[in-house]
């Protein structure tokens, strides 16, 4: 382990972690908000910086950096800004308790959306933007950000790369890693930007149509109404928002490739149509499970296209209390949350690339015992599967079910009921944010235990790291120096 | 597909699934049960006689017989007998629906124990006798047995163990099928003979120490009091049959070894030592989660181990309402339902070894991250796991999961709340018996939608059958002439 190299990357993700509050400030300044608003974040500020220099200061002289060190250096740096995110929510007196803002900033950082706050709109204009600003810095990761200012060493960043970016498919991104990741930002901030201007559009103040689409474009899903999106009871708000999350639910490879003007990339991408095909069917299949709720079908229309949208994104934005909803409807919920947005996307969840490669190979299976003599080959998005890749999604779907049934069981020692304990579960490791009943779109993550609170912070960074750096992070060989 | 093989087989176990009505219909003489408890059992005799020497009568003379073939005989077979073990109900009159007869029979020839009857006292004794014989016959597998009475073709007897045996490891009994079978059978009426022994020496009745010795044996579970076990309260008829299903739950390689006096390979197993491992662990946790419940430590020991047996075997019986238990208690017993017993025995659930290489292989997953450049081999029972059956584990898992989602997607359509729609496709999956909720303990399947009764009959199928055999019975494919 090379602890010097760990210091000096952890460094400088602090000092841009304490840089990345002054939007926030100057949000509290705009407001009118005084020293009240503005010193919850330039003491932080001042704090990382002063952190920040001090440890990143002197290159270290080797700068051997392995796996190891990248996970390392990825899974400390998620709890790292969390706790100093946490900062501003309990300096200000927003959320007095330091674990609730723990879990507030992780689910932010992480693009989860879970809330302790029953009611966010108490909370002042610099507090919101800040609390929503962490979903954009979380969206494409922190540290793929971090690529552009990291020393030039190829091997760091196609590890932290690997480490950060969601899916299993990596795809052409490999190469040239520093100027490929400056792409994608700019890709992100545009279409962010893109989401700002339609919402304006729409009738949205500024302030109102930044934070919805920071939320949007991390599929993060953090509202600044009790009653989330439900609030504006506008369906050119609702559809923007459902076509924005639903477009920041895309593999971003799609859109370098669309830039290239590889047009037939995208057109024939599996993947893809996979996504659209979930999207498409748990529509129709809700919508026919909810009729006798609605009056109105456009109203219905809107309200389960924005759900089921807002659902396999992982985002977590509501327009209504679809814990009302019958059975049926849930249990179509809950699986969209499981199965989450695309590879290389912002979003949770498995994916859809390795639930695509779950089910052939479960068909393939089959097809095999029908014929033992013929061999079957799996293909994915055109191309045999790898054999490694392949294992590697299995042992992915092993590792998953673990960390699923370890953080179920200690959520279920304080838990209300199972639905609780079982959706938590899911909402924050697939990192969509509400789950069902006290959980639900009209409950919030205050009333969970101090143990089940720390449980389900773990569960939101594994879910957006992908459980493994994590899980390094807290193995003792990680610490044992060589 | 050799359709005259598949006829001659099916005609064959017709024939004799009739012949073992037989002791039933003795019981309804030795109980005085008059023509009235007779004739439900002597028609359908006469039926399987009939049908079956007309099916088998003429040997075909192209013998051939493949993989194809033994999943197709399987599958169907699973469904005609229980088809014709729901006659002497529905004859009766003990059970007038045939769906909910169908149902029962399925839950007893497949060893699971889920019971339409919320009264069982009310049937007839020749009734429950037959009702548990089920469990005596699906123990295991009908086909197995008739190994025995099969033509001399080695193939055939291959394929149609490779589909019955639970469990993803064969080992040993590949060799000489049709010897081992019968060896098998032998260890397995022997077991079975000495817990009807044991249990008499505990107070009950021979009629009662016969019926709950099946439902051990099969690891069914189904019980002859609304109350199960409860009814006997006695530490000595809880502890025995404990014990009868823990050892029912082992690997019968494992009773092979000890005959052929191969200790060292019992005390070295690995997946035994699993098994005991998850017992033990979910005793400890349960004893601690419930002892708020419990005044009489004794009573909490007795009730909390026989729970956790009869879950962790399938089996199903109960000596107390777990569902009023902690949350916790109901996760550890959720879990211990998907592990379910040890490969090669009559339990069903994911099977030990598949959780413990599924287990194994994420911690391995996670050594490779730590380590990419050092080659960690996965091994289980002291051998590195060949990668051939690590895929078909990894498969499974899918196919699996794919299953159980579509199941609960089915059953959520008109069940009553989230914990009935899980627990029951859990419990009827993993052929449990009982689940939570409506279906808990207390209640009865009786309650569910007609959809949600077909669909959980295969779905107990497929538990048994380990999912495999009754897809390839749904697919066009295979009735497609060559």
């Amino acid at each position: 382990m090379n602890y010097k190299m760990v210091r000096f990357a952890l460094g400088r993700i602090i000092l841009i972690n304490g840089l990345l509050m002054l939007p926030s400030a100057a949000i509290a300044i705009i407001y009118g908000e005084g020293w009240q608003g503005l010193y919850p974040f330039l003491l932080p500020v001042f704090l990382c910086v002063v952190v920040g220099v001090s440890l990143s200061a002197k290159k270290p002289s080797t700068p051997d950096f392995f796996m190891r060190e990248g996970f390392v250096v990825v899974g400390l740096s998620w709890l790292l800004i969390s706790a100093v995110g946490a900062l501003p929510f309990v300096i200000s007196g927003s959320i007095p308790s330091f674990l609730d803002a723990f879990f507030e900033a992780v689910s932010g950082f992480t693009t989860t959306g879970a809330s302790i706050l029953s009611q966010p709109e108490l909370l002042s204009h610099s507090q919101l933007f800040w609390r929503s600003f962490t979903h954009l810095i979380g969206g494409m990761g922190v540290l793929v950000f971090m690529l552009a200012v990291m020393p030039r060493i190829e091997s760091d960043n196609v590890y932290i790369m690997k480490a950060e970016v969601p899916g299993p498919i990596f795809g052409k991104l490999h190469a040239k890693v520093r100027s490929t990741a400056r792409l994608l930002y700019a890709i992100y901030l545009g279409m962010t930007l893109f989401l700002i201007i339609l919402l304006i559009g729409g009738g949205l103040s500024i302030f109102d149509s930044m934070v919805h689409a920071f939320g949007a474009a991390g599929t993060g899903g953090f509202g600044i109404k009790s009653n989330s999106i439900a609030f504006y009871n506008s369906s050119y708000v609702y559809y923007m928002l459902a076509f924005g999350m639903l477009a920041f639910g895309v593999n971003f490879n799609l859109y370098y490739a669309l830039l290239g003007k590889k047009f037939k990339e995208v057109f024939t991408s599996e993947e893809l149509r996979w996504y659209l095909g979930f999207v498409f069917s748990a529509l129709i299949m809700i919508i026919i499970n909810t009729r006798h709720l609605y009056e109105n079908f456009l109203i219905q229309l809107r309200e389960v296209f924005f759900t089921v949208v807002s659902i396999i994104t992982t985002t977590g934005y509501t327009v209504t209390d679809y814990d009302r909803w019958p059975l049926f409807s849930h249990i179509i919920l809950l699986c969209l949350m499981f199965i989450g947005g695309m590879a290389g996307s912002t979003a949770g969840g498995l994916k859809v690339s390795r639930v695509t490669i779950y089910i052939k190979s479960s068909l393939a299976e089959l097809r095999t015992s029908l014929n033992p003599n013929r061999r079957v080959p799996l293909t994915f998005e055109g191309k045999a599967l790898d054999l490694t890749l392949k294992t590697q999604v299995n042992n992915y779907l092993s590792i998953y079910l673990l960390s699923f049934v370890i953080l179920l069981v200690i959520t279920s020692i304080h838990a209300p009921n199972f639905v609780s304990a079982f959706s938590s579960v899911a909402a924050t490791l697939n990192n969509i944010g509400p789950g069902l009943d006290v959980v639900g779109p009209a409950g919030s993550y205050e009333s969970l235990s101090v143990l089940s609170k720390i449980a389900l912070s773990m569960g939101m960074i594994m879910g957006r790291l992908e459980i493994i750096p994590i899980l390094v992070l807290l193995s003792p060989r990680t610490w044992r120096r060589t």
